[in-house]
């Protein structure tokens, strides 16, 4: 949608599918950080160290530092947050499900890796978003640079030892896999948000060609991520 | 100590005993935020609603959200956080072992009440450390509003089940029980931290009447806040 001005995201909002669009957006990533900020929580009691605990905790804590704008953006949108968020419970939960960290460095890797996922994911489709939407998501992607620290963790458990590194790079795969299987079940399940991806008479959206590309950056950035970590994708 | 310029705060921290105490003071509040912050977050998990969920994970984020600042202050003391809140680990995961809720009504009880008297009595004890240390303290304990909601939640369920009360009110009672009992543990065990209360030739301190009346000051606030939700102290 390029920039925008108040009258335009006005406009815009007069159509309701991409309304509808757009509180699914939000709703999706709300409750993401919620759970993201459950699932960590429950992994920082896997930390060796009290210093690796706060690390995380920290990470936990960022992640629901973004829910309060998020759930207000949905009220004044005219959603109920919680109803809003209720169709995309079981995909996420799903997710969690099939990847419970076994120990401490799965459960940094899911961090790190799954939250850089989604991150790069949710910006993908705030390209076709107008510009308080984007924004808002922009902020909500921040991890405050904590990630710097699981870096870190994950060389130095490698350096010690380099059998780690084959088990966690498998790891790192299925994060993806599952990731990428529940992203799909979730756009053929919400009409709206697969026709914000695929655009209309006035808005810009993309093509299969176009989505193949996206998947590729997806994929591309992922690997990059898993190379930081001293891991094969 | 009272009003406190920054010669007056270099000069207390000349003397050791009264650096340790704070030390000691800053370490067991720390930890006690981490430790509220990981139950808290274990214990949204019994919400009933996803909504309850976010109140109790908002009320973890912000415990959390006093660390970082606390861990700055100790590390600009010379103090290792971590080496410091070591000593009070035990106390603190001891009154958590004792005080594991059994359902969503206990931990809220448990996330206010329990904050409450440990906020109430670090305000205590920050009347006798500098204006810097006392500001940082008093800042920590804030628990941004979010207890209304525990109030709201208690209430109503008392007056859909009134047997509900009585078994709450007992609740209560224990916390207030264990949370003394480890208090002591901490006193008993800390020579800086008791020598902080008891005063020095140039610092007021509590006499044993003293002691009397601050005891009968947090036990009147806790039954304060029991009555806030309808339940007897």
């Amino acid at each position: 949608m390029g920039e925008s001005t108040p009258n335009e995201i006005h406009a815009a909002f007069d159509d309701p599918q991409y309304r509808a669009a757009v509180v699914d957006l939000l709703a999706v990533i709300t409750y993401g950080e919620i759970s993201a900020f459950e699932r960590l929580a429950e992994d920082a009691k896997l930390a060796p160290t009290l210093q690796d605990k706060v690390a995380l905790a920290s990470m936990a804590s960022v992640e629901f530092g973004h829910v309060g704008r998020l759930i207000d953006r949905l009220e004044r949108l005219g959603a109920d947050p919680y109803e809003a968020m209720a169709p995309f419970v079981p995909a996420i939960e799903e997710f969690h499900r099939h990847t419970a960290p076994a120990d401490w460095l799965e459960g940094l890797i899911k961090a790190y890796v799954g939250d850089g996922l989604a991150a790069d994911f949710y910006r993908e489709i705030a390209a076709f978003v107008d510009a308080d939407t984007r924004d808002l998501i922009i902020a909500s992607l921040d991890d405050a640079g904590h990630s710097a620290f699981v870096v870190d963790r994950v060389k130095k458990a490698i350096q010690t030892d380099h059998r780690v590194g084959g088990r966690l790079a498998l790891w790192g795969r299925r994060l993806m896999g599952e990731a990428l299987s529940q992203a799909q079940r979730v756009a053929a399940d919400r009409d709206a948000l697969s026709a914000l991806l695929a655009g209309g008479v006035d808005r810009p959206g993309m093509d299969l060609a176009a989505l193949g590309r996206m998947f590729t950056r997806l994929t591309e950035a992922h690997a990059q991520r898993m190379a930081e970590l001293g891991l094969d994708a």
